[in-house]
């Protein structure tokens, strides 16, 4: 079974982490192969980008795709969820754990955008 | 003439504000009815919001689109943004500055992150 972890940033406003909590469930809805999706935060919510993970890992998944779901490629992206995700490799040096390209680097960003403009 | 202003929080890191005025730059090259396409910050890079607006109307758009490239609904979307835009309705009350549905608001996002995680 293979699992998707869509990671966010995590906010202090409860509403904005429930709209990412959502969204891991619309995806979940969707057509797709994975046999699990979750959302994890790497700060100021629950679960932890490494309590996801595991928490993916005792549900059988063999393959854990981490999906990061941040605009651009800041220290959130290259320094921090790769740190969070060897902390479970070192656990776990038998799982198999990648990270998706964050979602910013979508070639789809900018007919979204426009989409959105023509929505106005 | 319909302008469109892509706008972003802003970063410390000018790579990352250098990422936006890249993807302004995309959705200009794409195919879409606007006359000029630019991006403008919240903070921490230039130009504002008030003077992108400012620039996009001396440039001669009758029509400004403001697309907040944002992926939640936070009170950057819901009160910082609109206090900006009010402050050019102020000095040109005649000007159609209106805001678009901001991006994370987008249904195609689910599907877009299936895609990236595919690509992992």
């Amino acid at each position: 079974m293979q699992a998707l972890l869509l990671v966010a940033h995590g906010s202090r406003r409860e509403s904005s982490n429930e709209e990412v909590r959502q969204l891991a469930k619309a995806l979940g809805d969707a057509e797709h192969d994975f046999g699990r999706v979750e959302a994890a935060f790497l700060e100021l919510a629950e679960p932890s980008i490494p309590d996801g993970i595991r928490q993916a890992l005792a549900a059988g998944a063999e393959r854990v795709v981490v999906v990061p779901y941040f605009l651009s490629a800041g220290r959130h992206v290259v320094t921090d969820i790769p740190a969070e995700v060897d902390q479970v490799r070192r656990e776990s040096p038998n799982a198999d754990i990648v990270i998706a390209p964050y979602f910013g680097s979508s070639d789809e960003i900018p007919r979204l955008l426009l989409v959105q403009a023509r929505n106005s």
